[in-house]
């Protein structure tokens, strides 16, 4: 397949793929995911029908191509990005950081990740890997003196998408969710983390009101 | 729909059904749930077709039915049965032994409410709320110092399902699983706990390594 094809049509391919990206891009902006299909995507961007079967396959690929983008864009941001989301902030700052941040990207990416789910598929087309794999090293970094951190990296990483995983099974269809339960997953999330490295918690044990 | 029914027939009906699961549930011994379809359940019960049809509705139907049993079941002992899971033990006790037993009885059913899935409906036939309004309700019996115990709920719920949930959405069909991931699950539930409400919870923070 790669014989014979010249090198001027991967770069066609490739303006194509993002051209239509951007459409699709403005498309949702105005109205919402709904009305982005392949059909509605291939004439506004100009292009035949065959250009965007070709690139996505099904109305599903063009959100899972679109997902693909903000998660590859939130993934540097964590890997070369500013501190404390990116290296430099101690592991504690950073695993309050990346969760913040994550629920913020969820958050905003809830329409997209429900859209780009193929109908026969279980499965959310969100990324959940990297999560548990970014917060088990920095657990790892931090020290904690607890004996299973892989369990522990798991059990984190459903506290923190579990609650937005949930509303991808969702219909209808969640367009935007309100900045109130963004605020407050994500105030969670860090009480749990400080928590759970003993930061500035306050007792309360069994019938043993805390002090306050 | 009820004038002119008669009480005989409903307690027929109750007897099929309970003799259908039943059976489902020896079937399911035997040989798994794979076997289990609405045409072999019928003929080894000795009912027609029509009957498992109208009691269960889909072959999903009759692992729900079955999920639906073991979940009552399962919460009768929670709300009634003896302590640490039933009442009478102090709030973190009963957190700790809530997420050991829900962990034993998500392994435990795993097949049947991957079995109880309907083909078409993304959502697992779980019964999730369960958790999050238990944890919420001992969370605010520990008095625990923490601004937003809905959200706490929440997220626990999450760290301490979600792990086993993902299997649901898993293809092939998972029938058992080991011990030893069932066992961490559960120690880390515990260390979780103990860790939010400060028990035994050696401090490691920032590049500050816990002395051992």
């Amino acid at each position: 397949m790669q014989l014979g094809k010249p090198r001027a049509e991967r770069a066609d391919a490739r303006r194509n793929r993002l051209r239509l990206l951007e459409v699709a891009r403005e498309m949702m902006a105005e109205h919402g995911t709904a009305n982005v299909t392949m059909d509605s995507l291939a004439e506004r961007a100009g292009l035949g029908k065959g250009t965007v079967f070709r690139r996505f396959g099904t109305r599903a690929g063009i959100f899972k191509a679109l997902l693909d983008e903000e998660a590859h864009r939130f993934q540097e941001q964590v890997i070369s990005g500013p501190p404390p989301l990116g290296p430099g902030a101690g592991p504690v700052e950073r695993l309050i950081a990346y969760g913040r941040v994550r629920i913020e990207f969820l958050i905003a990416n809830l329409a997209v990740a429900q859209a780009a789910m193929e109908r026969d598929i279980r499965a959310p087309a969100v990324e959940v890997d990297m999560t548990q794999m970014h917060l088990r090293m920095l657990l790892g970094q931090a020290d904690l003196d607890v004996p299973d951190l892989d369990i522990l990296a798991t059990q984190l990483s459903a506290a923190l998408e579990g609650p937005l995983l949930l509303y991808l099974a969702s219909a209808p269809p969640v367009e935007t969710l309100d900045a109130e339960p963004a605020r407050r997953l994500a105030d969670g999330w860090q009480t749990l983390v400080e928590r759970l490295f003993g930061i500035d918690a306050p007792r309360g044990t069994e019938g043993d009101a805390p002090q306050r």
